[in-house]
């Protein structure tokens, strides 16, 4: 039995593009994509449009900016049998709305905007931006895990009374929440959210991110996040591979997906580090931005420092919250 | 707040012991005992005491068999403040009761046997040798995601009955379960077993060791074993770390386990490959032993059936049940 309503979205590219500055291949990007439109995943997301004026165009690869020459190149020439549709996203506090087309000029189906709470203005302008050119669009609340109570409940209602998103994610930046906290806040935006979906999207520091996707969808979350073998920002995200093996939907075929991560993805672990390392499982049981992990793990191999976990537990202990 | 009943084993000699037959340093094992003292985990299990007469004691390292000789070597000098206790694992099928000296001779606290259901009256026996001659003693129920119904209750019935065992675990050495599974069971397992603890033991193909660990704290079980960094067969466990940073217990401090991963364990992963990866993936979310992905992932890196996939996904769905 399966509930049709489930979306899968693959953001290897997008967030895996943050241990990468974006710099993916065409030829990767072309192959994630094709992997997914064959086994049927419902979404996937190609990277960030952001805006050149935030990000160095020298510094950053395409897949930041995802420009529609960009995107046709990566799309062009793949058939989509399974109905499989293009993502992008925008940071609120990063992201212009001039940089979006109108719909029909555009592969792009869906414009997700990432957010603080903080920025829930910002992103609330973006989603409307979007929805108004044609698109489908989503809120995707960051380091909700950080997030004071009254502000999250007053941006949900914002969200709630000013967008016509198709759905508001849950982002547990830092991998810090364990599965009483996806149905804490799954409860909670059901309770705002009357006409919208929920999302999860899960970072692994605790090795919680499949179990924590699961968690969302037993609660009622139907957009669910996954990147191939993991591959995303500090541990990781929610494996897609493990999220189509636990799915009942018999469109999905896991087959592809598995010839991609052997042939595209596992490569990559020779120049990117992602997945579960004690830093990052520190700053996760911690509740802290893996930023300062992140710096621990690009420490070359002879610095002591880079294996001194004690010294860093104690730091982030000692100075308190951030 | 915390509950006072839970007790944490540390599995890592005796688990990661089936991937490098048992062979660990004499100075590792002393230094995972001497950090899981340190770090007030409440039992340290150093290996199994199988039988010479079914290991070759030339092919299998000491921590197969934990000779009282080498047990006394491995904790000697090493205090024990915070009360941490030794113990060893029987195989049902593969171990002797006349193996065990009496509680009086042996630096041992506990033996816990390890059985699949078809054995379980071999493990009532090495259960009850255990509890007759001083020790505190478990009953492992090994492949559990495969077990018939009707055969695991009558187990279980026997189990209660029949010994005095102080805790049952659930095991799931395939890493098939998901936290509806763990709830399942343990709520079966309470319902038969009035007088014993309830324990999980929890394997890592789906990287759901820790969630499911947390699954059956949640819903009652007080024997919780974990590994460090993991270090397990095929995917490993349920890391320790990561289970003391969702303990409360003052009395537990990660930092200990920290410096032993760092000076002791990281460096065996050149030598072992453990954790995470495609091969143990697929075959637990087949609900497969990891035998077949071992032989998978003992391939050389130059041969291209260690990197099919696809083949290998496609061999275990179309053989069947196993």
């Amino acid at each position: 039995m399966y509930r049709p309503q489930i979306k899968v979205l693959d953001c290897t590219i997008r967030d895996g593009g943050l241990m990468n500055n974006s710099n993916f291949s065409l030829d990767l990007v072309r192959s994630v994509y094709k992997a997914a439109c064959e086994s049927g995943i419902d979404y996937v997301e190609l990277g960030y449009r952001n805006s050149k004026k935030k990000f160095s165009v020298t510094e950053y690869g395409p897949w930041r900016f995802c420009d529609e020459i960009n995107l046709r190149k990566a799309v062009e020439g793949i058939e989509s049998k399974k109905g499989t549709k293009i993502a992008i996203m925008q940071d609120a506090h990063k992201a212009d709305p001039e940089d979006i087309l109108p719909k029909s000029e555009s592969v792009v189906d869906m414009i997700r905007v990432a957010t603080y709470v903080k920025d829930i203005d910002k992103a609330i302008r973006l989603a409307n931006n979007a929805t108004d050119k044609g698109y489908l669009a989503t809120i995707n609340i960051m380091s909700i895990s950080k997030a004071l109570e009254r502000e999250l409940d007053e941006a949900l209602i914002q969200i709630e009374k000013e967008t016509n998103v198709i759905a508001v994610y849950i982002v547990d930046s830092y991998g810090a929440l364990y599965s009483e906290d996806i149905d804490y806040f799954v409860d909670k935006f059901k309770t705002i959210l009357r006409n919208k979906e929920i999302g999860v999207h899960c970072h692994n520091q605790q090795q919680l991110a499949f179990a924590n996707t699961i968690a969302g969808i037993i609660r009622g979350a139907n957009y669910l996040d996954g990147s191939l073998y993991g591959l995303g920002r500090a541990a990781g995200n929610c494996p897609t591979e493990l999220l189509l093996g636990f799915l009942k939907n018999p469109k999905f075929d896991i087959r592809p997906i598995l010839d991609v991560i052997s042939e595209k993805i596992l490569p990559l672990t020779k120049e990117i580090r992602w997945g579960y390392a004690i830093p990052y499982m520190i700053s996760g049981i911690l509740n802290r931005h893996p930023q300062e992990s992140m710096r621990i793990m690009e420490l070359p191999d002879d610095n002591p420092e880079k294996w001194n976990f004690r010294k860093f537990y104690e730091k982030l202990t000692e100075e308190g919250e951030d």
